[in-house]
């Protein structure tokens, strides 16, 4: 691997640039960002070899592209307007039917692999960035028949190198699924900040009582909302029906409450007890 | 220190057995459990030096309470009844009203602590102790002034020696306030467990594509149905509250993106980001 763009130099896209160098000393990583300041301290942090612009892409043997969604759906025809043959373009991200969609009848469409690795902290910006962040991480690929051959295999050699697994699935089934695994929990983290932030308005000192279990539980709600906005507007109908769940989840416990049926209070719990082996599976 | 009696040999009971034993080399660790495998796996792991029954307790100089909240209510008049005047004993319960009402006439009230240490983990039972689980956590003390002044003294010596920091706070406010910051963050986690694992029975491989931002969120729906059951049960006027208007703001989330108000989306999560502040007070 020689020369490898990266557009979007924050957590995701600094990790791969990170990676890139470690594996391939040779390789000159180039950063792409409409953020004078990321680029700035992408260059500072080593994270990136040299800035660059997205009409110099014709150089490019690797882009990758790890910027929110609803830019995606804008910049990736325009990436794939000024890359050679040769090119392989992937994304990053979290939501894959729309992107898919936009790019379906581009003259260079089997130049992209439409990619969601599942990785990634609650932080974001070129500090964020950390070495070894795909190691043993999943990335699920999308329509990977869409892709040349020999394009696929560059990027899959370059996730095999991370330590990553592969899944493969449609773009309506990746953005069912990841809406329950991963686009609920920050919702319902979200809301969980927000119920006892609008609560210590009134009744100070509240978080001073807070444990690693709040924490734990409200960690996603320091996430990007400029990151997750196009995301959830992107994948609206498979999320409203997951909170659409959530919400009756939760009104039914309350009710067991209400009704005080604490038997049944204990066997909902006992029940979702299950999720620790599901979790020793993750790992 | 020199007999000190812990009834309930799981992780709280448990990690303070350890602790007591590495601050005050010469104590006797004495441990009460009516489940006999508990008591057994607390003896090989060296969690308590002697198995001990609740008739034997006049020889304790402390007694820590650590089973769940409504066997609190029945054990606490019990232990008071077989303690000596010299005796201080602290419990460790998630809910302070019920359990502070029920000894409230207690001829021994004065030698009981009303405690709540905020720690734990989402494991439990003797295996789930560990040392140094108490350091820079906090511990809320109420009805201080109901107990008597020497006695309160070795517990929070103990407590001091712990490194835990003491918030008094009444057991109304308390059982309120840890409502917000804890309770509901298990009821949270618990039903967003509940809504992928249903999820799942029909849709296979869907936790294929966790990552870590599920994991944390579910992490709490790992614990104890028989520890939490009774929580809810004696703290359900103050957790129906906070399920109210957890169950409010999710609604208002949802119906912002059922009218594709994105701005309002963003606004929603841009402000809970606010908590990455009070998590950093936190810690």
């Amino acid at each position: 691997m020689n020369n490898v763009y990266v557009i979007g130099v924050g957590l995701i896209g600094g990790s791969f640039a990170l990676d890139i160098k470690a594996l391939y000393p040779n390789c000159t990583v180039y950063g792409i960002d409409n953020n004078e300041d990321h680029i700035q301290q992408a260059l500072e942090l080593g994270v990136i070899d040299k800035k660059a612009t997205i009409t110099e892409l014709n150089n490019a043997e690797m882009v990758v592209l790890a910027i929110p969604v609803d830019a995606t759906l804008k910049v990736l025809p325009e990436v794939l307007d000024n890359i050679s043959d040769e090119t392989i373009v992937f994304d990053a991200g979290s939501t894959k039917e729309d992107i898919c969609l936009e790019v379906k009848n581009h003259p260079k469409r089997r130049n992209y692999l439409a990619a969601h690795p599942i990785a990634g902290t609650e932080f974001s910006g070129p500090k964020a960035a950390i070495k070894g962040l795909y190691k043993n991480k999943t990335n699920i690929i999308c329509e990977v028949e869409d892709t040349a051959f020999k394009l696929q295999e560059k990027a899959l050699n370059l996730f095999s190198d991370l330590g990553m697994r592969i899944r493969y699935m449609n773009p309506k089934a990746h953005d069912k699924h990841i809406a329950y695994v991963s686009h609920l929990s920050h919702i319902s983290s979200f809301m969980l900040g927000k119920t006892v932030i609008e609560k210590e308005k009134n009744e100070r000192d509240i978080f001073d009582m807070a444990g690693s279990g709040f924490e734990s539980t409200v960690r996603l709600a320091k996430s990007s909302p400029a990151m997750w906005t196009p995301i959830f507007e992107q994948n609206k109908t498979n999320v409203i029906e997951t909170l659409d769940e959530y919400i009756s989840n939760l009104k039914h416990f309350k009710k067991l409450m209400e009704d005080e049926d604490f038997e049944a209070v204990y066997k909902e719990m006992e029940e979702t007890n299950h999720i620790k082996h599901i979790l020793n599976g993750i790992k």
